[in-house]
């Protein structure tokens, strides 16, 4: 409502991560020290990590705004268990801090980074501009989805990036084919129809609250396969409700094009779908990234907007088959 | 079960009120002080609110004994997002505190007044006879359910009768059509129920424990519609589940009639029941608040008593249909 | 993973134990210490108890390490009120602390014990020993299924066998047919399976973490008919998850015996089945207590391996049958 009000998402997250690492043990995260003052927590390299570790991810890369729980859903006859989400925040906790949209790539090293020190070093200018969004502080928290230790090096090309002091970082990590990592990738359920939301042209600060849920996927074998798994739990199991400050019309010109759906590569388990594609993740069709199942509500007509739709088959190939 | 001990409901409301203020941007509410010193946490007129100052809303107005979150319900083929609440003083929060049963009718102002401010003033002298339950404390909350902000005089007027000085008081506000209203207003399921069997003559001090629940309503454009349809979340959509101290046969006595569908005007989405009777909301039979199913237990037996069911047509023509 | 690490589950109870202490009026629990200086915790023979109090006992019984919360369970056409419960340390929040395998038995007093206190007593030799679990602690905390206060006499016999002074011990009750006690026994959910897997010769320190769900019983009118009850939820109603550090063969392996239905005392409500033995709960097929439904999933190669299923038929007999 107000983008350019400082909502301080990084001293909240820095607040979490110093309560995980009080929780160490309960969570299973291992916690070092860098030579250069950075903090990193392991959720799940040499980690257990766990369900609780992955709870702590999510919340840290929604800022604290985003409240994140495991819960029950119904697929079919069955009931799952999954994740559930809801803030009243969304186009801060979701697209400015929760979005994977930086790319950490210092010599050597790769991986997305999420979390609220991107509204910090707003690398990602186009989408700041449109957010509105900034955060300034004296330190900052920083999620990256990576199967590598982050070193030296890469905390200080994220502290030089981000503006602020390598000892004033703390970076948190886990695996994509991790316990904790399954946790804080489908906890995006309702940062991918944002983000799909943006992409049609849709300014996302007009989103007042937001709600949704997606089935836990089982931890796959590899990291490729358990992107394939997590992705599915939202593209084919995920739902996301949004009221939005919107009109009819407007709400009517995207909610068709909004789930996962209505792209040309839906259908198939995320995995099949990579490898048709060779495992070139660019020529995959990006407006497949979005829950299977969308509510718009129009805060000013009451009136709700409905389109998309689980497809279990699909998930249950994905998360049982071979 | 001891209705005379003193909770402390009005003490648990405060420190919880104390919370939202310090959570102001978190909850998106807006706070000021009265001149007379009558703190108002504003949590949808002014202010946008959202989902967490709604549960926040329902803690106060159960005089933090009740458990309010948001859950996930089937509902038919679909898993709805909905509100669950559970207590162990299903008297004292839900009928003493929860109720809107008092009145606030100074001149100028009119708003039905919940939360366990009412325990003190005691305005309701029938119903607080039958619960045996009175508080003392030095300051307490209250909470309406109104578009207008109450003024100096209001506070006034609710300190005079409460005796409490105003600047011990604390009023929290939201609309009916507001995301936080509409979360304080399904999360009384429990509570219509209990305010029935009162109606039916039976003592509510006699339950024990109540767990229920109910759908979500998307926020309607007026506060009538809202009405209807936070209304048909409870009466279409909502269960109770009672663990109470009577005989099969005292139960058995009010299970039928308890449900909402018991009632002649049972059947409809509120909103046109109440354009029916030309908007009279006294004409309309006081036996249709209630939840859609409930269950009485009763704990000599061990016996459960079932009535009523969930009407998902009615429910989905009132909140998604135009 | 590292079974040998002391995860101080007896501090965290005692924590707990304080809170509920503290909260002994939102918890209906009365609270008296022995003149010997054990603390009691009665959360419902001579206290009312409820949701609050069989929840807060759950957590003590799984030192902490437990997450156990109300949430909401598809039955059939029907959405459920039951609980859920999940670890990240399954082994020594599920078997070396809330199984209740410690038999306290002092001249005229008998009961099972549950809790951390086990870990300490380590009185069952054989399970701690594959468990290679202990804990080292000034205070500890023992939970008891009894419908009879425990005396000096018993605390005594407990400090004694626990090797921690009697004025260092808080020792929490409720009878089964009680709220907060059916809440504190389908919680076992998890461990019930876990116990089975021992029982089939699996080490369950291999198994990472675990997720679970049962539905809450109906308060029962004897004890008899209430451990029925509880029963059936898990039996019947009962679903549990684990990541299991194990190859594929070693699952298949126990899979399909794992569910209650594996058993051939599967198919009718507990209570009957007890009557059939004549009472004589030792006569009862051991491979019984089991959840319903279980899925084992891989970490090695991410497959998941599921047996049994809900028998809602069975359940409704049991739960509300006369």
């Amino acid at each position: 409502m107000n983008p350019n009000i400082d909502l301080g998402m990084n001293e909240r997250a820095w607040l979490l991560a110093d309560s995980m690492i009080e929780r160490a043990a309960d969570l299973r995260v291992n916690v070092h020290t860098l030579e250069n003052g950075a903090r990193i927590i392991d959720a799940g390299i040499t980690a257990a990590g766990g369900f609780a570790a992955g709870l702590a991810l999510a919340d840290l890369c929604m800022g604290g705004l985003g409240h994140v729980a495991l819960t029950w859903l119904t697929m079919g006859a069955e009931t799952v268990p999954g994740v559930q989400v809801w803030t009243d925040h969304p186009a801060e906790s979701c697209m400015a801090s929760q979005y994977a949209g930086w790319a950490i790539d210092p010599a050597g090293f790769f991986a997305m980074g999420s979390g609220p020190l991107r509204a910090m070093a707003r690398v990602e200018r186009d989408l700041f501009a449109k957010l509105r969004y900034a955060e300034q502080a004296q330190r900052g928290v920083l999620v990256l989805e990576t199967r590598t230790l982050p070193t030296e090096d890469v905390a200080e090309w994220v502290s030089v990036k981000a503006g602020v002091a390598p000892d004033q970082l703390t970076l948190a990590v886990a695996p994509t084919a991790s316990l904790a990592g399954g946790v804080q990738i489908v906890a995006r359920v309702l940062e991918t129809g944002l983000h799909k939301m943006d992409t049609l042209g849709f300014d996302v600060t007009r989103v007042s609250s937001a709600v949704g849920a997606a089935p836990l996927a089982p931890t796959a074998r590899t990291d490729v396969r358990a992107i394939g798994r997590t992705n599915d739990c939202i593209l084919y199991g995920g739902q996301a409700r949004y009221t939005v400050d919107a009109d009819d019309g407007e709400l009517a010109a995207i909610a068709e094009r909004l789930p996962a759906s209505a792209s040309s590569d839906y259908g198939t388990p995320f995995y099949e779908t990579f490898k048709r594609y060779n495992s070139d993740f660019y020529r995959i069709d990006p407006m497949l990234f979005s829950p299977a199942e969308v509510w718009l509500t129009s805060a000013t007509s009451g009136r709700t907007f409905h389109a998309g739709r689980l497809d279990l088959d699909v998930l249950r190939a994905s998360l049982f088959g071979s």
